[in-house]
Parts: structure tokens; sequence; C-alpha cells
């Protein structure tokens, strides 16, 4: 049984690891903007394709972008919300160590009132 | 010549792919609540103390966090700032993805209008 936790981690994992390429942030970058083909995309990188389709397998693996195929085309888009939990877990990153850096500034100031005292 | 976008590049994959494994953000949350020893951090982990060393490595060479010897206790301690680049990506790829969204509502707004008149 995989726990609701782990799961969690597993998304973090992935996203994390797939934004960790510059072709793939690049191809996030681009669909930022709006969906569009693969053909597209693939023409905006100097790589064999195979290599370039491997990078967005990983990218819709991750959760990043979602992929249909109508007819011979394959078109990509981005996944709305896919980023939250990356985003989530940089904040909470912040949020602790803002407040340890707060609790820090607290006792520093505690110390110079007690020595003006 | 390595010019500044290509440094920035090679921050952000070093970044995300250090943050892309469990054990790795696990010690960034440790080390969020204060500095502390490798060997304190390594008893948290089921594993090998070559492996986990080498995790701290990818941690330090990301520049995410830092560690400083004295005697023989080596002592780790977040990188105040590091995680920021990895942050402003994010949050620009955010803006960027909610700005088409008004766009595109901007757009639909104008539709019903039309329909209306």
């Amino acid at each position: 049984m995989v726990s609701h936790m782990a799961k969690y981690d597993d998304t973090l994992s992935a996203c994390f690891t797939a934004l960790g390429d510059p072709t793939r942030r690049a191809v996030l970058d681009r669909l930022a903007r709006g969906p569009t083909t693969v053909s597209e995309l693939a023409a905006a990188h100097d790589m064999a394709l195979p290599s370039f389709l491997a990078h967005l397998r990983k990218l819709e693996a991750a959760g990043l972008i979602t992929t249909a195929k109508t007819g011979r085309t394959r078109r990509c888009a981005l996944a709305p919300g896919a980023i939250a939990p990356v985003r989530d877990w940089l904040d909470q990153q912040a949020r602790v160590w803002e407040a340890r850096l707060d609790r820090f500034e607290g006792h520093i100031a505690n110390l110079k009132e007690e020595d003006e005292t």
C-alpha cells in the first residue's frame, strides 16, 4: 500500500527532476504562452527527435504537460495547476526558514534589552 | 565563454535536480530548522553512509547547503537565499500562465459583450 504522503513525495520528485533540465524548462516556457504541436516544439531545439520526445515523455509522466493526438498531429499543453505542489513545498520551506530568522531576531532583541536595563 | 544566462540555467538545473530526491528534501527540511552535524543528519536516514554523503555533496554542489569542518565534526547549514532562483523561475512561469488566462477571459468577456449588443 502506498501512503498519501509517499505519493505526494513521488509527485514532488518527478516534478523537480523534470524541471532539472534546460530543454524541458524551455518547453514549459513555450507552453505557458499556449498549446502547440510536437513538431513546432521540436523545431525550436537542435536535437534528434527521439531525444526530444524522451524529454516530452518525462514532462508528461511528471504530470506537467498533457498531450493529445488528432489524426497525425500530436498537440501539447501545459497541465494547469501541475506546478502547484512544487511551489507549495518551496513556499513552506521559505516559511520555516523565515520563522527561524524571526525567532533568532527576537532572541537578539531580548539580549539587547537585557543589556540596556 | 559561459554567458550569464547559461550560468543561470546551470544553477536552475542543479537546484531542481537536487530537489528531485526525497532524502535530499528531508535534509533541507531538517536544516530549515537550524544547522546540525553530518552524523545527526545521517542518523535520521536508514542508508549506507557513503550514499548519504553523496546526497549531501549534491546539495552542496547545487549551492543549497554549506558544510564546514571543525576538528573531526562536519556541520551543515542551509544556504540562505539559495532557493530564490528556483522560486523566481516558478513564479515567473505562474505569471505568464495567469496572464494568458486573463487574456483568454478578456476575450470571452468581449465575445459575450458583442453577443449582447
